[in-house]
């Protein structure tokens, strides 16, 4: 880990830790904070009905996709900026915050009048100009690490982004590409207290990515929780077998319920704190 | 998981879960089992102070190895058979039961009077006339995962063991060999719920082979605890940095008993028990 | 391989291999093409030299990077726009084509009136805005497939290049991750003759970022001519010691001489042609 | 490589060549060895057939796996002791060299009678008791690389052969394992030049596990001949389709007919010699 030597990303002690805010979000310091929503926007009304129930369950920021970067070009690919207009409206009926992932800093002015934090995808890891342009907005920053990136490789990458002058990043573990075929891949759960070690940054699990099944989602959202993460990033769909893409990894919202409840009583043992009102 | 079609280790419905006795020990089954000790019994004083150690603090099972297979044939290897001394030594102190490692057919006669549970590494989880042989013998068997087995293979390794007609299998995931180096593997930490969907046997964790790093231990084992693991197996030392070998991922007594509070305060939400009176 | 039904890269039987031309250049079709040059190009003096000495050598093409992507922001760039007019020099000096990599979509207009062949990097195999704008030029495109991209996720992203109306995609192997530390990257070799079998686009190896080790560059070298490869993109430098970047896998001029003499009789043998006269 | 100090496996200068010799056996020092016959010997008539047509076509070693270890218990296991009758009847048609997997130190003796070259499997790799035990034997042994093994520990394997008073010892390369599905298993070309580099063994491939595709065994012993190997292990069966195991990867006689021919020719530009009268 040399190569962190003289970098912002940095742990300089113990006690050194950043905390995410934006609006009435507090994110790290104790907190345990929980993004849902589909894995893309596709409709209206599935998506308002999904934010109201995640938010009912506990989530506090909506996972609201309008681009995806798919492996091939002939699968869907997402709602794109007209996506907007449903955005605006899950802001009406929610008090959610908003995240969406950044493919094209062409789209960083038009998406930065509604969303509060932006997200950089996993393939878009090492998309250092797009890094740039996206730490140059004053929001917070989700960074996925790369499916093949070591934890110094990731922890430079975010560099990228405190270079420019924002601090603001959460780093997301995702799964890390190995032999293993049977999850869509594997969960590094050791990166989460691994970066608590290395960076002051906070750091969030996605459940949903990392296992490719639903039915593993709990036990990975339980075990990221009790590793130390800050947090959560949950793809939850009224009717996943419906969903345009990925819907055999996302939640039920009965599901996501009771994974909530779940998570909600075991952060109570680990100290753990949530800021939604309904649950405490 | 074709291969896994008509096999013995195959989970047949969502109740069909394998328990482990021995003597006094219930393993799987709600039961949350902790086998700790040092990497290598190197000394009989430190076997015994660890061993009256970790009894206190929750552990039931000894880690006891008197055979190390270690990479290079010029560092330690152990104190093989005349160990048998120290642990006849460990019964009368403590209520221990105790398990060790099997590196060759040609031990299992002697040893099998001594230890309570066989264990077979990862290195050998391909050594199928070892498999076989310690099959034969009437007591519960640990096999750990090969670093790159893929848990179909992982299976296929255990029925050698079920195949000769001895269903006490313990599995045990201790990390899959990636390109992350900040680890010394990657633990698989959604092996545990993957398994518990394919086989009725019960699956513990390594988190000091996983880690290679104490101070990420803990992190490890609650997280193996959260994502559904039935056990553990750690290593501890009362002076690590004096330890033969591994003495980086050992934890101190006092390491391990701060841990062990925290993972029965875990236990209680998760609803696991703990078979230790001193601690319910 | 599913996912490549009803693809443009897919082969449809064995005598479907695209050739791509470029001025004088023709690669595929059983010409083996030799792109070399420094990593990054620093000076002018240095890469004059090296542009002249690799066409000498049996070079076609000059490796000029003007754009570096780095893994920390704070080591070596690259040259950047600037460097185009180090470029129209070699254009001067020497006939060999010129290649650049291309690292956001508001480089191509001016670097296109340069350069003749563009590289999208493997950290942007997955970044399909910059593959879809490269691919709307009129230009061959070397796309370099990602340290953890399966061969279908590759030849997927190939297609957004061809999916745009280009069809001149050459691929390039060089090296994808995975536990052996001993070199920097693995070579997939297999790689070559297994996308022979699924596209028909050329394929070419990168030998300097497979091995990162100069002493490995030749046996890397010569086993993709055998395994079928159609050319190399090496990295020479006249004194690779006080390169800026990765000089450790930059052969020296004398190095690369003898080596592409020793390719030359390989190709012979192989029934691989090579286009430059100097030679046959 | 550290490890690798003061060790007997550690290469000392670049002269410093072992050389393999077994009755007229030359392997090693500019030798290329090729060692062909089917995955496992299932009936006398087809493992006469393949090896007389194999050492026809150029082959030294005839490969004739009694014992198969095999991932599923209930898969074929091989022919077990029994096959030696198979073996004799080889020795009184061929001058071939015969070589055997070894998986149990009970079967030592027995072999040693009939069998010039014992090899350990990867599965067995790490399994020391067996390489000590083999190691005893005054015989070459080939040691197959664990597919999760790093160049350090697959030499500090051999160590325990070498560390017993055998220096006949032959490492073969035969694919590790990677995320690519595409192949078996992904050769590692590059631990040919490495290993030539750190140590003084001869190292040959595995071309059929390593790609697990008749269709790229080809291409794969080119490659590895280029990269400087000593020879090839290579499976040949005169009816692949109809063989107990691994058919699917197996050349069928013509085709290593075909392969022989190739890869004699590459040989003489690579300055390699073949001791096969036959040939020359």
């Amino acid at each position: 880990m040399n190569r962190l030597h003289e970098t912002k990303v940095k742990k300089i002690n113990s006690e050194h830790n950043t905390i995410v805010n934006s609006k009435d979000l507090t994110l790290g310091e104790g907190y345990f904070t929980v993004i849902a929503g589909p894995c893309a926007v596709e409709r209206e009304d599935i998506a308002v009905e999904t934010a109201i129930a995640v938010e009912k369950a506990g989530a506090k920021i909506f996972r609201s996709s309008l681009f995806k970067p798919r492996t091939s070009p002939y699968t869907y690919q997402g709602y794109g900026l007209e996506g907007i207009e449903i955005l605006r409206r899950i802001k009406q009926e929610t008090n959610l915050l908003l995240e969406t992932e950044i493919l094209s800093s062409d789209h960083i002015e038009e998406l930065s009048q509604e969303v509060d934090i932006f997200r950089v995808g996993s393939r878009n890891m090492d998309n250092y100009e797009l890094l740039k342009a996206v730490g140059r907005e004053n929001k917070p920053v989700i960074l996925k690490r790369n499916m093949s990136a070591t934890l110094e490789e990731f922890l430079l990458a975010a560099e990228y982004i405190l270079s420019v002058g924002n601090e603001n990043v959460i780093l997301c573990e995702r799964g890390i590409r190995t032999f293993e075929t049977y999850t869509r891949n594997t969960l590094d759960i050791l990166a989460i207290p691994a970066l608590k070690e290395l960076t002051h940054l906070p750091v969030i699990v996605d459940p949903s990515h990392s296992t490719g099944k639903s039915s593993l989602v709990p036990a990975a959202s339980k075990a990221a929780l009790a590793a130390g993460a800050d947090g959560l990033i949950v793809e939850v769909h009224p009717n996943p077998a419906n969903s345009y893409s990925d819907g055999h990894q996302s939640l039920q919202i009965s599901e996501f319920e009771k994974m909530m409840k779940e998570i909600f009583e075991l952060a109570k043992v680990l100290g753990k704190k949530f800021d939604i009102p309904i649950l405490t």
